[in-house]
Parts: structure tokens; C-alpha cells; sequence
């Protein structure tokens, strides 16, 4: 009976553990214990022996001798975000009788190599790079089939979404002994790798407001150039101080703050279009693309108007429950060190802007200006190649075998997933699937694109492991 | 007609380029080109910038656009002696038109990060690592595709013997997308993913003089007991010293040396058992086992006898051309930094002996005395499960494809080879041939074990790359 569809993903009903509840319990996920794990600060070299704590999860109520291992290869976030928004691992579990495991990636939430001062200089943040990530999760992985107990002939599946999503499959081409097989959705390997020209990003974000509202996205083209011409007179700058709430008095010296965080909420509330309430970064309402263009449905309003429309636009995404006092422009959404770096070194994403073909002001994508920030802020110069040599993009996985993605249409990333199959690699394309959509906890409000798409990925997933299965499942 | 393996392994003839010219003279290689590239010393990590000339040799005479390139992975030597030994590569280059790269191992060679001091420090010897290595031949392996007219659209085969077969192989698991297929001769990855028992390997040289004579084995037998007996006294130590004319006297803190020396002496003569002479790390005459056996028929000779005949013997490895004035006990055929760092590293190799089984003095296999002794000399502390976390294995690359591996069975690295086929990985058993035999090249005293498996490497490296040869040969 587990194995029907209409169970696991049932229209009302959903799985926790062993127990089918009521929808509305699924966003409490089961509890599991947390874990540390010894790792090597470098593992390709013989000239440092620091260690560091890497921080893991472990789900093992439904696990059973020789069940699978679904191991999550946590990005660039707390690990505990990453099992809160794949709940589709926890519904699966005790179909598969898994050992479920969320590994926390290096230089992101406690998993910090020297504590607070891991960003300190290049010889301790030096060691945040993809390769080193994905040496952990080996490393990792190998001892917990080595150490638990019922795990030692488990076939370990990597899983992962977004940039976690990239190292799912990297798992794969690189340690194939120890990955069985990857399964990633909604990630954007093509956009890291120089496969995509740097306007497709924001022309998405814009399809997706577009396809709510042509208006809404108009209004958002405005924007830009009414605050350009605000910030050049005090008064202006004033009123956009009160408009946008900010704790600060808006100036000379943060007003660039100002246009990058709302270009990032734009850019966020595309992605985390899911037609139900969410709480990732924050509580999201459903729909946040329909719910912001409520307040831009009229491109011909005041500026003034369309300033004040704007910020209740984008309070959608960062102050939902109205809890936010006010809006700092000391940071912006993704003020992360681990990221910043990253996107310095290794992942490279060419981003630019026309203002025709996307909302956004026009601004264009400058590989040199790139590099001497980069130059200036970590004493690195960004080479967009390199990913490309590493891990041969998302276009050049025709030698590689036992991988499936799904890529969410809806999602602004899409255009940058793998998105040509082989032999090797299942492909699935998720007509109206968010971010990542798949591998959240099913509910009964997901399109029927996505419910369809985890059947594969479960038939994909089954078969992979199928002689276990046929033997427990008699 | 070139297609015919009855001339391009010509019982008489032997192709260099696009001539078929006499066997005497295949010992010539035809001229191939020197250069250098520039790798970074660390290619994981982001806190150092140093870089180095990487040396490589091309040799593109017979290359034609979209042609394969053959790419040898350089391992623990001077890159010119992989191309001395891998005749093959140019004997096939015409038929597959193919480009051939010869890549230099860092740390070896030429290709020394820090010139004389690269082993002084752990901060500069840090970085002789395989998956450094392995990093430097991707990154010139991208290099040469995107710079080298004709070959964006080449396959990149890589090819190896010994540990450069071990590294060929996990070119291919490590970089899919840029290697096509890796063709790996003798490759022992087992006895370095402790795979294998310690007493196997010394028991296969032991067979390897067993098959000669069964006298000859038991004459080795003899030895060590002899040599220590000799050792305890003044007037045996003096005669030792002449008997196995070494430039100093023999004293008891060198008298290991001589040991180490008489059973790597049997090893490497064991190894390079060929038919005809050949000139490798000097000049070896055909079936250089039995030309030792020759002095060691007798195994109840008297113990100064066998002492001068094991001189003998051992000369035919060292000596073969009479050069050598004396042999200095300071030095040790393998008296080399990079292999020594290596092997306390990740080359791991469990050895031992019983002296019953095999034919020398017993020793157990000790990991914690290697590790102290690590710990001491580089201030490592060596992981015996660490290359198999890394690349599986022999025995765990049942997850790969599109590689060929041949087991040449007259060699004692025999048992730690990949010996499971899979649908991926095609397996190829020598009977008579020798270390590396087959990639030698083709000689008309090559038993036919070696030709045949040659024609079966050849009929997988066609179909790897059908396409194109349809397309020129067609």
C-alpha cells in the first residue's frame, strides 16, 4: 500500500514518520538527533593538520539493515534549513526504510573551521572550496557505513537542491564508489559554469512576475529610475527613508544598498513562488508573486505611490508577519560571508540587465570589475572557468551515469540546471514547480506537474535499489 | 591496412610514426616536442598562490583534427622514461591519428614545485598529493583542448602503467568529462586500498623464480639467513664487502642497507621479466629471471659461493653492461623523495613475508612502526584507508565506466589489480606478460598473450571513439 502514490502523496494526508496526519502537521518534521563529525580542514594536501566539528543530522526511526542512505548535501545555509525544506526525505523514509542524514557544509552555520574567525585571512578561509565540501561529505559518508550499524552495504543516494543540489551531483562524478546515485533539483550548474549568457537570470525572475501581471512586472521596471532620481535631492531621500522604513536615514553612501535589496527580494520572491504558506528564510504567504503585485498592479501610480506600493511589495517577503521594526541597509538578505567568498572564488555567475527584456535597471556584466573587487575585498581573482574544468558543467555530463534532476520551469534557476539527459541522466522538467519544489514535504495544494515528477524520481530511486527492496518488501 | 593487427604488431617490423622500419630499431623513439605549463601547487584551496612549470612532451605527427588525444599520466619518474616505456602510444598514434601527450607527475622529473627545496617543509612537500596530481592533468588536459588547433572536439584517452595506471584510472572516475576512457596497464590499486594480504606480494616474486627454477627460489631462501650469520662477525662483514663490491666498507649501521638492496634487486627483476633486453633504469637482458637464476641454480652451494653468485645475480638487474664500479650502500634503487613522501602518505602498502611461502627472511607488516617512522621523517601519520575513501578501490568500481584495464599475470603486482569486469570496466588477463607489458611496444618476442590482448585493448578503444575513425578511415 506504501507503495501507491496516492498515499505518500496524498491530496490530503500527509506522511511523518510512520504516521499519516492531517496537512497542516507536515511542516513539523520528525525529530532527529544532531551529530558532530571530525574533518580534516584540508584534505588534498600534507602541510596543515587542523581539524573542525562538522555539524550532522540523522534521521534513523524507519531505517533498516541495508535500507538505503539519503544523504543531503547541505549549501549555503544551517543545516537545519536544509531538512526543514526537504520534507520529501522524511516522507519517503519509511518506504525506503532509510537512514536519512544532513550534512552541514563547511564555513556555513556551526560548522565554522576556527570558530568566528574562520573568514579571517586567506589561510583559514582558503579552505572553503567545492572540492573540500564534497571531500567532507565522502569522508563522512564513508564512516557512517563503516560505523552505523545496519550500514556498511547501504547504497548511499545523494540529495540536494539549488547549489546543494550541484554537489548532490558532484557527489556522483566524483566518488561514484561511494555515491550510488544523485538526485538534485532545481540545480543551476549552468549558470556557475559560463553556459548561460548573463541576461537569461533576470529575464526569468521578470517571466515570473510576467506571467502574474504584465503591469506588475511594468511597475517594477519603474522603480529603478524613480529612485535614481529621489536619491538625488534630500527631500528625496527622506521620503524614501520613511517609505522603506529604514533604520537609517537614507544617503549618499547606502542608497546602492537600498536598490540591491530590493532587487533581491524580487529575485527571492520569484523563486519561493509555492502556492502555500512557506517558512524558509521567513514566513512567506502563498503565492508571494501574486501577493506583491496586489500592491503593483498599477504601473501609472504617483512615484511616490509606486515607492510606498513597493516597499509593501516587497515587506511581503521580508516582514510577512509584521514583526520586522525596521530595515537596516547594513545588510541585505544574503549578507553571508561563506557566499561572498565563494562567489569570489569558484562560483562565478554572470549577471547582467537590459531593462527591456528583463524589470531591472540596465547594467552590464563586467569580469574585470568582478575581479578587482574580488581582488580587493579577498586577495583572490576569479576565474570563470575553473568549475567548468573541475566539474564539466552542466553540459558535459554525458560520461556520467546514476544521476536525476528535476527542473522547476517556475523557477528563475531553471535555465541554468542540467537540462539535456542521457543514457546515464534523467531529466525532468516540473511545468509549474517553484524552487526546488519537489523535494519539499507533498501537499495538497502542489500542481500536478510536481506530484507527477516525484513519482519518477521515486521509480528512478526504486529501481536503483531495487534488489534490496524486493527482498524487505517481499 | 593499417587496421590489420599482423602489421602494426608485426612479427618483423615495427611502426615509429608513419615508417615501418626493423625491430632492432623500434628502441628509437621518434622526436617528440618539450614544454611546460603553468599548474597552480594547490588547486583545492584558495591560501596560496604559488605556481610551477609543469613539464609535458607532445607528439603530434600523426594527429589530425578531432582525432583522439592519448594522454599518458605521468607517475613517479622523469616523464621521459613513461615515454621510453609506453611504445605503444606511438606505434597506435598513426592508426588513430592521434595526438600523444606525456604529463609529468609533480614532485618527479623536472616538475619540481620549489626546484631543489620542494621536499624541505611540510609547506612546500605539502602538496605532493594524487589528487593534486590529478588536478594539474585536468587542468592541462583542458588546456590542450581548448588551445591545441584541432583538438576541441578530440576524446581524450588517458593511459598509464603501475601507479600511472592507478592514476589513469581515476582520471576517468575523477574527471569523466574530460577523459573519455582510460586504458590502465598493471595497475596495482588494490595493494594500495588494502585489498590485498600483506604476505601476497612478496609470495608473486617469489613465484615469478619459482617458475624459472624451483633451485633458484630456494638459493634466494638461503640468503638472508647467510647474510646475517656473515653480518655478526668482523671477518664476515669484510667479505662482504667484497663480494658484493660496495664502495664503503660494510659495517653494522649499513648492513640493512644491503638487505633492502638484495631484496629490491629481486623485485624489480622480478617485475621486468621481458623477452628481449630492454632499458628502463638501465640495461636489462631478455628474461633477466632466468639470467639470475643462471648463478643460482645451486641452492647448496657454500655460503661464500652463494654470496659471490648472488653478487652475480643481482648485477644482471644493476650491472648488466659492467659500468658500475662499486655499489654505495647509501643509496637504494628507489632512493627517491617524492615516492618516499608518497608511500607515508596515501601509497600505503601492506608488504610482508614468512620466508616460507615466499623466499625471503620473515618480516611482519607493521602499521604502527611505518606510521611512527612517518611521523618521525615527514610528520605525517599515515592512513591506510584513506586512498579508498578517495577512489574506491580495485573492488568498488562496479560504478564506473568506459575504462580497460589489462593484469599482467608474470607480474607481482598481479593481485592488487582491478580484477572484476563489470558492464563499465573491461578486464583483460596476460598470461605471459610482464609490468606494463603491453604498452610496450609491439616486439616479435612478445608472447602472444600480450599481442592479443593488444588487439583487444585496440577493439575498445575503436569503439570508444567509432564516430570519428568511421568518419576519417572511411
Amino acid at each position: 500500500m506504501l507503495n501507491s502514490p496516492l498515499v505518500t502523496e496524498s491530496t490530503m494526508l500527509c506522511l511523518i514518520g510512520a504516521m499519516l496526519v492531517p496537512m497542516k502537521l507536515c511542516d513539523e518534521l520528525p525529530e532527529y538527533t544532531v551529530h558532530y563529525f571530525d574533518q580534516r580542514v584540508d584534505h588534498f594536501g600534507f602541510h596543515k593538520r587542523d581539524t573542525f566539528r562538522q555539524k550532522y543530522l540523522i534521521y534513523d526511526k524507519e531505517f533498516v539493515e541495508r535500507g538505503p542512505i539519503f544523504f543531503y548535501c547541505g549549501g549555503e545555509m544551517h543545516v537545519e534549513l536544509h531538512a526543514k525544506q526537504t520534507g520529501l526525505m522524511f516522507t519517503w523514509a519509511r518506504e525506503f526504510k532509510a537512514l536519512l542524514v544532513f550534512a552541514e557544509h563547511r564555513y556555513y552555520g556551526d560548522s565554522m573551521p576556527y570558530g568566528e574567525t574562520s573568514f579571517y585571512g586567506s589561510e583559514r578561509r582558503g579552505y572553503l572550496t567545492t572540492e573540500q565540501a564534497l571531500a567532507d561529505y565522502a569522508t563522512l559518508a564513508a564512516h557512517l557505513k563503516a560505523n552505523r550499524t545496519g550500514a556498511a552495504k547501504s547504497d548511499l543516494i545523494t540529495w540536494g537542491s539549488g547549489y546543494s543540489g550541484m554537489l548532490a551531483v558532484w557527489m556522483r562524478v566524483k566518488y561514484p564508489h561511494l555515491a550510488k546515485l544523485a538526485y538534485a533539483s532545481s540545480a543551476p550548474i549552468g549558470y556557475y559554469s559560463g553556459e548561460v549568457p548573463c541576461g537569461k537570470f533576470l529575464k526569468s525572475v521578470t517571466a515570473v512576475f510576467k506571467s502574474e501581471s504584465e503591469s506588475c512586472a511594468q511597475s517594477i521596471r519603474r522603480i529603478w529610475n524613480v529612485l535614481q532620481s529621489m536619491a538625488s535631492s534630500r527631500d528625496g531621500m527622506t521620503f524614501l527613508g520613511e517609505a522603506f522604513n529604514t533604520c537609517q536615514p537614507v544617503r549618499g553612501d547606502n542608497i546602492s544598498n537600498l536598490f540591491r535589496w530590493l532587487k533581491e527580494s524580487f529575485r527571492t520572491i520569484s523563486m519561493l513562488d509555492f502556492p502555500y504558506e512557506t517558512d524558509l528564510f521567513g514566513k512567506l504567504p502563498a503565492y508571494p508573486v501574486k501577493e506583491a503585485c496586489n500592491y503593483l498592479w498599477n504601473h501609472q501610480q504617483t512615484e511616490r505611490d509606486l515607492m510606498r506600493a513597493t516597499y509593501k511589495a516587497v515587506s511581503v517577503l521580508y516582514n510577512h508577519t509584521g514583526e520586522v521594526v525596521c530595515y537596516s541597509l547594513d545588510n541585505t538578505l544574503r549578507n553571508n560571508a561563506g557566499w561572498g567568498f565563494q562567489a569570489c572564488t569558484e562560483l562565478i555567475m554572470p549577471v547582467c540587465s537590459d531593462g527591456m527584456e528583463d524589470m531591472f535597471n540596465p547594467k552590464a556584466w563586467d569580469l574585470k570589475r568582478v575581479q578587482r573587487k574580488c581582488m580587493n575585498k579577498f586577495g583572490v581573482w576569479p576565474d570563470p572557468q575553473r568549475l567548468k574544468t573541475i566539474f564539466g558543467g552542466a553540459s558535459g555530463l554525458n560520461n556520467v551515469e546514476n544521476i536525476v534532476v528535476t527542473n522547476n520551469q517556475r523557477d528563475p534557476w531553471f535555465d541554468g540546471g542540467i537540462l539535456t539527459g542521457s543514457e546515464g541522466v534523467t531529466v525532468i522538467s516540473i511545468r509549474n514547480g517553484a524552487h526546488g519544489h519537489d523535494m519539499r514535504t507533498p501537499h495538497d495544494k502542489d500542481p500536478i506537474s510536481v506530484t507527477w515528477a516525484r513519482s519518477r524520481v521515486r521509480a528512478v530511486l526504486r529501481r536503483s535499489i531495487s534488489p534490496f527492496l524486493n527482498y524487505v518488501l517481499g
